[in-house]
């Protein structure tokens, strides 16, 4: 094949306080060559998740940090386009931690794919049905396990992972209540979503409108915000009740952790539970969660969104997106 | 009998901050009557938890307020000195919540008392072999769980619930540290006690000496104090650690609730999980964990200490001494 040219981002330094353009170098390489049992991806789609944020600090966490001059770890979706390995053919599509580039080199290291299976839109792949969704799926069901009738919370139900992970409380039977920001992604929530009621945090006074939504109590809060979010639904616990941590997305760009929530006293008084997880240990699991969410999609019992932003070059600046809150379901970026 | 003068602390007000004795007013009344089925208590012993300090506001929990005017709510042991009821007979010594009082009648509305086995000191029922230790018990053992050769780390060490919660966790075979304020408790932590190590968090570096102590990040953490050595276990956790909320003794005094830890999304990135727990919700393994204890005092795999102070009127002074860290082992007051 001819030598192409594979633009990408690079991680150029790491960031202080919210990321920026500027923590990025876009470069442009030849695509590398092939080796034998290796393949050749054309991205079609990169995938933003907050988590990506803790990824470009340098500290211990559950995978290493992405170092400086390396390209940005992301997953993407694509094609591939050259290969000499026959289990991923040329013309199949494949999703994995590819990175923030247009062409990829799989079955090499750690850059590893799965094949997307036929008749699946690849970017689902990124999305509801793909880490993003089995994150919800994990969070939700093993660490919430909403009971039919319990009144379950979600922050960030306008996203990609809120989103699924509202739904399938629905799904069980729970009474479920979103919180998003702005009039545009609550019309969501209660109308095409169908949850039972929805907070508008950048409107409302999100601790009052929770006491009004579960007069009993918050059974299950599935937090992917953190900060003064999680402090209000701390505030409005009911008995036993489980708060699931999924992520903090209000204080992946402040200098240091912002301090924590004053009402975590009431985890004693309601005898509840608080609880992270890392969606990869369930890896075991991923192909009976994977059926499930299918048929949810099929059966149209989960409705989901994309936000596609196109264009290699602007990276970074839909990466920052999601930390404005301004994307509705997955954020992705075309690059085809 | 002849009418006697019962002094009793009642709730004058609601403190602001730091509780001190001017929340208080010390009455003296005629000791009551007893009806059929009452009896009354002479207590020997009042006790003292820092859970006090939150009957005290005026705010939902999981038992209500104390009333402005009425006595002081708090665990005694003491004599029955008259009795109208056969199962609680004159001579006889019991346990429980009679206030803050040096009489009180006994089987009337929620003043009920338990009695105490013939052979143990009526003083331990208030500490070892009372609330507290299975306040320990249920705990260290249903939420902590610690397995062999798990790092265990107990704040308030040197406390009533803490020295016996670290010396439970010893029993079951992990290596235990303990966090204390002040060289001669933390002697007492490391000599009579057998712990693995101590922390003085008046003069040492918390979070340092945790990860010293527990190079491996800690298993369990059982915490009673809350603020910032909650904020430094939470930096230091290990995968799919427990952390056992048994008490927040730093924030108990401050007008609003502070600012929690910062280290939160370290349970997300550990995997673990931060559980509440309210000791009355386990009465019907009272008897159970009360066996287990007695045995464990008997074979001295548990040391406990009692520190006692005298005279009703320094009662409220003796319930400060818990939050200014003063006591070692069970804060009592002896009425006789």
């Amino acid at each position: 094949m001819q030598a192409k040219i594979n633009r990408q981002w690079r991680l150029a330094r790491r960031p202080v306080g919210m990321v920026s353009e500027a923590d990025f170098e876009l470069v442009e390489e030849l695509v590398e060559d092939i080796a034998e049992g290796e393949y050749l991806v054309r991205n079609h789609y990169l995938a933003f998740e907050p988590a990506m944020r803790g990824w470009m600090e340098d500290r211990p966490s559950y995978i290493p940090p992405v170092g400086i001059g390396e390209v940005m770890r992301g997953a993407t979706a694509g094609e591939i386009v050259a290969s000499k390995n026959p289990a991923f053919p040329v013309g199949a599509f494949v999703q994995g931690l590819l990175g923030w580039q247009e062409y990829a080199v799989g079955g090499r290291g750690l850059a590893q794919a799965t094949l997307i299976p036929p008749g699946t839109p690849p970017s689902w792949s990124l999305g509801v049905l793909g880490i993003t969704g089995l994150t919800a799926y994990f969070g939700m069901l093993d660490l919430g396990a909403p009971q039919p009738g319990e009144c379950v919370l979600v922050s960030g139900a306008a996203g990609a992972t809120g989103s699924v992970a509202a739904q399938i409380a629905k799904i069980e039977g729970a009474r479920v209540v979103g919180i998003a920001g702005g009039a545009d992604k609550c019309a969501w929530l209660t109308g095409e979503m169908g949850l039972h009621g929805a907070i508008d945090y950048k409107s409302e006074d999100v601790s009052l409108r929770i006491h009004e939504l579960c007069p009993r109590g918050v059974n299950v809060y599935f937090d992917n915000v953190g900060g003064a979010i999680l402090d209000a639904a701390l505030a409005n616990l009911a008995q036993r009740a489980r708060v699931v941590l999924c992520g903090g997305i209000s204080g992946y760009n402040e200098k240091e952790p912002p301090p924590g929530p004053r009402n975590l006293m009431n985890l004693v008084i309601q005898r509840a539970r608080m609880e992270g997880f890392i969606v990869l240990d369930y890896a075991s699991r991923f192909g009976e969660a994977m059926a499930k969410l299918a048929g949810w999609v099929a059966e149209e019992k989960i409705v989901h969104k994309e936000d596609v932003q196109h264009g290699i070059e602007t990276a970074p600046r839909t990466f920052q997106r999601l930390f404005r809150g301004e994307n509705t379901g997955k954020q992705l970026l075309a690059l085809v």
